[in-house]
C-alpha cells in the first residue's frame, strides 16, 4: 500500500480545495468528497470550485468527485478531513465504511464541539484509530496563497513518521515545502490555540490598540501557548518552529483570518451572536476558546489571554475592561 | 542624584521626540539637544517638532532646547542617545563635557559603523563607561504610536538594575508600560539584528513571496537570533519576551519600517545605491548586516538569513537566486 497510496479529501471549502490542488501535483487520481452536488456539478463542467479558490483550475480526469462520503473513504488509504470541526460529527455519522486500516489525517484546526477533543484525540478515543494511523496537516498556510502557488511550508505530524513522510511527499511541489514532525498532539493543539490568539488580536484591534501592542500580545501568546501545550503533552519541542510560532503569526497578523475578523467585531462592540450572524458562520476559535479554557481548569497553566477571551465570549464581560486588566498581566 | 535625576535627550528624530514626550509626562524639565537650530526655533514657537511626530504638542516650559550637545549633557544625570548610529561618532566628537559619572542610555537600534560595536559596547570600550552606567531602551515600539498615545511596552536594560528602574519609572505613563531587564548586551543585539530580518522580510515581499512565507521567515529569524545572541553573550533569556520577539515582529510586520522598505526596493530590483538614494537615508539594518556577518565569522552561529542578506547587499548577489537557495534552508 505504501508504494502507491491513494488519497481522499473530505470537504468542499478553501482548505480542502487547496489540499486537493497539492495532491493533484503528485497523484494521477484522488477522491474528493463534498456535500454539495451543485458544487460537484460546477467543478465537473467548469473545472473549478464555484465557492472557494475559484481561480484554481483542476484537471477533472484527476478527480473522483462524490457527494457520498463512503465512496471517497472506500477509494483511499489516506483520508484527509478538511471540514469545519462543527460539521465533523455529522459527516462521521454517515459513515458505513470502516475506518479500520485507514490512515486518518486531520487538516481541521479546531476542537470537536461534541467531545471537546482535538480531532486526532477524537478519532483515537471514539473510533479506536491507533495514533500510528493518525496524522495532522498544519501550516502556516493560507489556502489563498496555495491557489496563487506562493511558496508555503507545511508540517505533517503522525505517530508513524513513515506515514508522515508519505503524506509530506504527496503534498510537496515547487511551491509547497512539507516537513515532518512526531508531535501530533502539540501541533494540533497549536493549530487550535492560535485561533484564540487571533481572536484576541482582533479584539485588541477593534478596541483601538495598535501594532506595538499587537507584537506584545503575540509574544505573550506564544509563551502562553508553550506552557499550555507542555501541560497537555510534555515533550521536547521548539515552540518557535513554523508549525507553532509561524502558524500563530500567519493567523494573528492576517486581516483575512476569520477568527481575527470575529474578534475585531467583538472589540468594536458587536455581541457574540450578532458577530456570528454577520459573518454567517462560527469562527473555529469560538469553540476552541471554551475547550481550552475548560481543559485548563484541569491543567492550571497560566493563560491570561485565553482567560480574557473566554470571559468576553462566554461570560458576557466587557471587552474594554477585560483588555485593560489583561494589559497589566502582559510584559 | 537618584532622588531627583535629570534627563537629556540627544537627537531630533521621531524616536527622540517620542522619548522626550514620555519623559515630559514625569519630569518638570528635560534637556533636549538637536542639531537643527531651525527645528529648535520651530519647537519653541509652534510647540511641536516640525519634522517628526508633529502632532505631538509640547509644553515648552518643560524643555531646555539646545543645539549645543555639551549644554544638554551638563544638565543631565541620565543622557539618552537617540540618533542614527551613523551620526553618533560625529556628535561625540563635539563633546567637551565629561561623560564620567553620567548614566548613558542608548535608544539607538544599530551598530556604530566606525567601530562595528553596538552602542553600549562602544561607550564601554571607547569612553571607559562602566556597564553599571550603561543602559538600553528597546521596544517593541513605533514612535508614531507613542505620539497617538497607544499602549506600548518598553524594556529598559542596564547593568545596574536600580538605574534601569529609575529610567523605566520616568518613561512610564498611562500609555507606556516599561519593564526592566539585566540583559543589556542581548537586548541591544536583538534591537540591531531585527533590522536585518526586517530587510529580509522586505526583500521577500519585493520578490513576491506572500504571508505564508513571511511567517516562516520570522519563525526562522527568531531561532537564528537566539543562536546568534547566545554566542555573543550566553545567559538565560527567554527569546520570546517582548524585547526580542516582540521587537522583531513590530519591525518585520510593519509596512512603515525603513528597513523593510529598503529590503522591498532591493527585492523589486533596485540596486543598493539607488534604493539608498531614493530613501535619502541609510537604513540601520544596512550597517547591521555587515557587522553581524563579520562578527559571526568569529562566532560561527548558523545564520542563513543574515548570510543571504549580506550576500545581496555587499556581494552584489541576485536577490531572486539567493532567496531561492535560502528557502531550502528554512523550515
Amino acid at each position: 500500500m505504501e508504494n502507491q497510496p491513494k488519497f481522499a479529501v473530505i470537504g468542499g471549502g478553501s482548505w480542502a480545495t487547496a489540499i486537493a490542488k497539492m495532491l493533484c501535483e503528485n497523484q494521477t487520481e484522488i477522491a474528493w468528497y463534498m456535500r454539495s452536488t451543485a458544487a460537484i456539478e460546477h467543478l465537473q463542467t467548469q473545472k473549478h470550485n464555484p465557492n472557494y479558490l475559484s481561480s484554481v483550475e483542476f484537471d477533472t480526469n484527476q478527480l473522483r468527485l462524490t457527494s457520498n462520503i463512503n465512496e471517497a473513504v472506500a477509494f483511499a488509504d489516506y483520508v484527509i478531513f478538511a471540514i469545519p470541526s462543527a460539521f465533523l460529527g455529522g459527516e462521521l455519522e454517515k459513515l458505513t465504511e470502516s475506518l479500520e486500516n485507514k490512515i486518518i489525517f486531520s487538516a481541521i484546526k479546531g476542537i470537536v464541539p461534541e467531545t471537546s477533543l482535538i480531532v486526532g484525540e477524537h478519532f483515537h478515543i471514539h473510533y479506536k484509530i491507533p495514533y500510528e494511523n493518525i496524522g495532522v496537516i498544519t501550516g502556516p498556510c493560507h489556502a489563498e496563497e496555495v491557489a496563487l502557488e506562493r511558496l508555503s511550508y507545511l508540517t505533517i505530524a503522525c505517530g508513524d513518521v513513515k506515514k508522515a513522510k508519505t503524506m509530506a511527499k504527496n503534498l510537496s511541489s515547487d511551491y509547497i515545502n512539507a516537513k515532518t514532525s512526531d508531535d501530533i498532539i502539540g501541533t494540533e493543539y497549536a493549530a487550535m490555540l492560535k485561533n484564540i490568539y487571533a481572536i484576541a488580536a482582533g479584539i485588541a484591534h477593534g478596541l483601538g490598540y495598535g501594532d506595538n501592542f499587537q507584537s506584545v500580545l503575540m509574544s505573550n501568546g506564544i509563551r502562553e501557548m508553550k506552557k499550555f501545550i507542555q501541560k497537555v503533552h510534555k515533550m521536547k519541542r521548539n515552540i518557535n518552529n513554523s508549525a507553532y510560532l509561524g502558524d500563530l503569526l500567519v493567523t494573528g497578523y492576517s486581516v483575512f483570518s476569520r477568527n481575527r475578523m470575529f474578534g475585531n467585531m467583538i472589540g468594536k462592540g458587536y455581541t457574540v451572536k450578532s458577530a456570528q450572524m454577520e459573518m454567517s458562520m462560527v469562527a473555529e476559535g469560538y469553540y476552541a476558546t471554551k475547550s481550552a479554557y475548560m481543559l485548563n481548569q484541569k491543567y492550571g497553566a497560566k493563560t491570561p489571554i485565553i482567560d480574557a477571551v473566554y470571559s468576553i465570549l462566554y461570560e458576557g464581560k466587557e471587552p474594554k475592561k477585560v483588555f485593560k486588566k489583561l494589559t497589566e498581566k502582559l510584559d
